[in-house]
């Protein structure tokens, strides 16, 4: 069933723009009475017919609107470093997105190399992964801030702080998060937080965490914290 | 500090070979009283110092061996189908190896497109997964094999399928693994198992388990039955 992405979509009525007309027309060479499917982010699955396949303005009827499809009973927002590699980073996103997560923010730390994002990318990314996985909210990707900014801001549920130092006790993950609740999550970079960095995120009311007894990349981590998350919720 | 995998030490002293003792004098400028690590892919850890740098025959005395380093107190066996694209694939292969994970043997199933593995390709990815995670213990690849042939044959522990079908009865796996045991999942291609495929598996003892409700592509469903193991275990 082909899904496509639609943030506007209202009313009864949903007409795809130029280049999605012409690729579902001529490309994939839909007819008036095909099936298709749209999502909004907004917690909306819009299930529509095809009535006029104009490869221009091609029209969808909307027969049935799904609000609140497959809500998750709990919110996850993951703050992590930037990587070096950004196709890790790409890669953290796309599959925290098929997993499930409400929001994504760049985390600028002490060690943290690069320090920037390409935000139109990673939106296009968090797009297709939606569309792929079928996800009628969308995740939310804020633009980077620094550690101290991203410790001392106001967050709902649990703050939660991953990291690999040994001489900071860290408590799993399993045994401090409840189902059900709100949960923030800092997942540092290559080379992990500073030590300083930890303390005043303690300080701040982040709990120290650890994910179990693997080393893992910075993108590992950020979709086993996901992914644990998603586990417990099951 | 340097890791190195030395499939072949013994003794107390090791020798890198040309190539590696040159990077290792050359590029890293490691002298005489470096500390280096070493893993051999059996479930040891070599502590070692550089007796020798000599950028041909580099030389490392053997301190101290660890036995059974971080010997996980379960076993794990994924079977997955090969993917069209094989970044994906090789992914999965990075991913499962820092969480942790035995063995994996590709399965050629009814939906599977692309029928092959780059065996040496994907043998380098474990060993430098291995050595980025501090795994002393090799995950093991395994040739493909045909589906039938792979439900056929002889599994210790557990056995588990991993599937989309919600025509079929699917337990959530939280609900039929118990911590400390071995399994054996199957995880199929794009498109999923075919029905038969799944009949057939659980004729041969096969229990139908659901990784969660989100749809997940192949290699995300891999590395969720993965970690799933993982978390249980903790």
């Amino acid at each position: 069933m082909q899904i496509f992405y639609a943030p506007d979509i209202s009313g009864n009525e949903f007409i795809l723009d130029e280049s999605e007309s012409r690729h579902c027309v001529r490309v994939l060479r839909m007819r008036a009475g095909t099936s298709v499917n749209m999502i909004d982010g907004k917690g909306n699955l819009f299930e529509g017919v095809i009535s006029t396949a104009d490869d221009k303005a091609c029209r969808i009827e909307i027969k049935r609107v799904i609000h609140n499809f497959e809500k998750r009973p709990y919110s996850l927002h993951i703050g992590i470093s930037p990587l070096k590699n950004t196709d890790r980073f790409e890669w953290f996103v796309e599959k925290s997105v098929e997993i499930g997560i409400d929001e994504i923010t760049p985390v600028i730390c002490s060690n943290t190399e690069k320090k920037t994002v390409k935000a139109e990318r990673m939106n296009n990314i968090i797009t297709s992964a939606m569309k792929q996985s079928l996800k009628a909210f969308r995740t939310r990707l804020n633009p980077p801030v620094d550690f101290l900014k991203f410790i001392s801001a106001t967050h709902n549920g649990m703050k939660l702080i991953a990291h690999c130092n040994n001489g900071i006790i860290r408590v799993p993950l399993g045994e401090v998060y409840s189902p059900g609740r709100e949960a923030v999550i800092l997942i540092g970079p290559e080379g992990d937080f500073s030590i300083d960095e930890i303390k005043l995120a303690i300080e701040s009311g982040f709990k120290s965490i650890k994910l179990g007894n693997s080393r893992l990349r910075s993108e590992t981590a950020g979709i086993a914290a996901c992914h644990s998350i998603y586990f417990l919720n099951q």
